[in-house]
């Protein structure tokens, strides 16, 4: 056994739900890369943003991330920093002009800190809501109440704390920009991004590393874009510059494009479609199977495949369960303190073995405990 | 001889303005603990910002900045995305209450570039500048302006483009609190963080690699933030969650602390100031023995040791000597446009050997082409 086998049998299975697992042969790959890059003398921590060897780099990542998704040039990519927090103030700055009103439908926890943020600085309305149901899954298209001029319609297409994730995005009324915070499963399967004006999503789930935040913007909607903005938050100032006018993420914009040509050799996002959906769906189905023992949080046509929430029948067994979980190595179940109970973060680079193993022990624990 | 020395063998001599050269020893251990942090069973890259192993990462990161520079309880520590440009809008959100002014010392491109954020939301004004000696030299502090009702003074103490660096921080009024961007300088040399209000650094080019934002501020300024800020340009609602408000730049972050633990290492800043010294005094002995063949930039007594400009006789010279330079494995030397000649960059994590290679590449130049 060499000394790479005994670091790759020592690592956890990791249900974290951001920054969370990412593909093994991306780490492998960094790790043999990392003190010089593709030969240049150099890692990629220590190169020039302005060197050929970077602008390779970012524009690999861009053109795999343009093939996966079929991007047509209408739409212009960005990798920027601050997360998914800092886009809920950009979206608002760049797309809202002023006297506006844009559109927000909550559907848990983030989609509620984005409309937060849009009010602090302009007008912004709920054009939907499931919280009265406490977040057990999003919105009917047929409920949401939309406004026609609103400037956009923005929505979260999957919730990570409450575990449920929209299929088929909301519709716009003519005229109105979709915008998606798809943080938490971009990448998971095909989207039909002609539907959208703006896509943003924080890179530390299916993407990458946290410390990069994609953006894709129908670039017709920069026009909107107000003179005087600061630069850093700029869309059409980072449209115009490819993301690097000042010095970018570099290391982070390295591994999502890692990421995204792994992606692409294990053929693209509707086969990550099926593996996430045999993967979640193994886990939903010991839910099912085990007699109301585990009891899912979601109702089930909203169930997401990227954040599968549960309960136990007390607080007891939970933590126990937790407790148990993370001495057999399957690590980050407890869930978020909004819902309670248990949460299995079952991302693209999840193996299936890792879903095994937690299938299993459900089963081992409830009957030690059922 | 091992793998490992074959490559540490082929690594260039990083010249390189930012991002920029990193200890090696950082980059081993970085490689080292790459999937398996501390034998948690994980990359650094994969783990939650909420778990125990991430938040002892960043708690020594912290501590140890806090050795280095005998930082008293009186200042917050921030890690941020946005780099110093995010910065320029961020410290007049902060600091610069509505109807107030700033005073801002132009001694470079990028002090230029904060005024023209600052001046986008409110008042600011040029309390000194040496633009119109190219920037040849930092401002005389009897040279300055100040206005004593200023909500800050801003100065930049290295000047990243032009070669120069302030010996000596401007005083400002009385109750004028002192901001600096010291990106690129920052932890060359010990700072009397007490005379400072607050002290900004993007990673990139003495700390670590792009994507985090160092940011030290006097608690007492946190007072003066106004109410409703995006979340993200909040210092006090970063430094209220001390910088996990939301996931913060995890991997860059470890790397910056792994950087701090080698400088602590090493001797701490009046260590790292002697070796900087000595090896920028190289260069500078370089060209000042050249007999006029190689022209510093910079006025002596404002000499940079961190980028040292020069020109050459022609500008076909400066081509040879970069085409030339670049071939012996001497990397990033070419100058800023503005500028124009040559750079070399020699920052904390340059190796002495990088210097001396330099020196005698310079010599034997000159030799053939003098």
């Amino acid at each position: 056994m060499s000394a790479s086998d005994v670091e790759t049998t020592a690592r956890l299975h990791n249900f974290s739900a951001g920054p969370a697992v990412l593909p093994e042969p991306v780490l492998e790959r960094v790790r043999e890369e990392l003190l010089n890059w593709n030969g240049c003398g150099m890692s990629v921590m220590e190169m020039s943003h302005r060197s050929a060897a970077f602008e390779s780099i970012i524009g690999k990542a861009e053109a795999d991330l343009r093939a996966l998704l079929g991007l047509s040039d209408d739409y212009a990519v960005l990798f920027l920093q601050g997360g998914a927090t800092l886009q809920f103030t950009m979206v608002a700055a760049n797309l809202r002009a002023a006297g506006a009103s844009a559109d927000y439908v909550l559907s848990g926890h983030w989609s509620k800190a984005a409309l937060k943020e849009a009010q602090k600085t302009g007008a912004a309305r709920v054009a939907g809501s499931t919280e009265a149901e406490g977040f057990k899954h999003v919105p009917a298209r047929a409920d949401l109440q939309l406004d026609p001029n609103a400037a956009y319609l923005h929505f979260t297409s999957n919730n990570t704390i409450y575990g449920t994730e929209w299929f088929g995005e909301p519709t716009p009324p003519a005229g109105v920009p979709l915008v998606c915070d798809t943080s938490s499963d971009m990448l998971s399967r095909p989207i039909a991004v002609e539907k959208y004006g703006l896509i943003y999503a924080g890179a530390q789930k299916n993407l990458g590393p946290a410390g990069v935040t994609l953006v894709i913007v129908r670039k017709g909607l920069l026009e909107r874009v107000p003179a005087g903005l600061p630069a850093m938050l700029d869309y059409k100032l980072m449209a115009d510059n490819k993301s690097l006018y000042n010095t970018p993420p570099c290391f982070a914009i390295y591994v999502v494009g890692l990421v995204l040509d792994w992606l692409r050799g294990l053929g693209g996002l509707a086969e990550m479609e099926q593996r996430n959906a045999r993967k979640a769906g193994l886990v939903y189905a010991a839910i099912d199977g085990s007699g109301g023992f585990y009891r899912g949080h979601a109702r089930p046509d909203s169930r997401s495949r990227m954040n599968i929430t549960f309960r136990l029948p007390s607080e007891d067994l939970e933590k126990a369960f937790v407790k148990q979980s993370t001495a057999a190595g399957l690590d980050g179940l407890k869930g978020h303190r909004s819902v309670g109970g248990l949460r299995a973060s079952t991302y693209n680079a999840l193996p299936l073995a890792s879903v095994e193993t937690l299938v299993q022990f459900m089963q081992d624990f409830q009957k030690k405990n059922g």
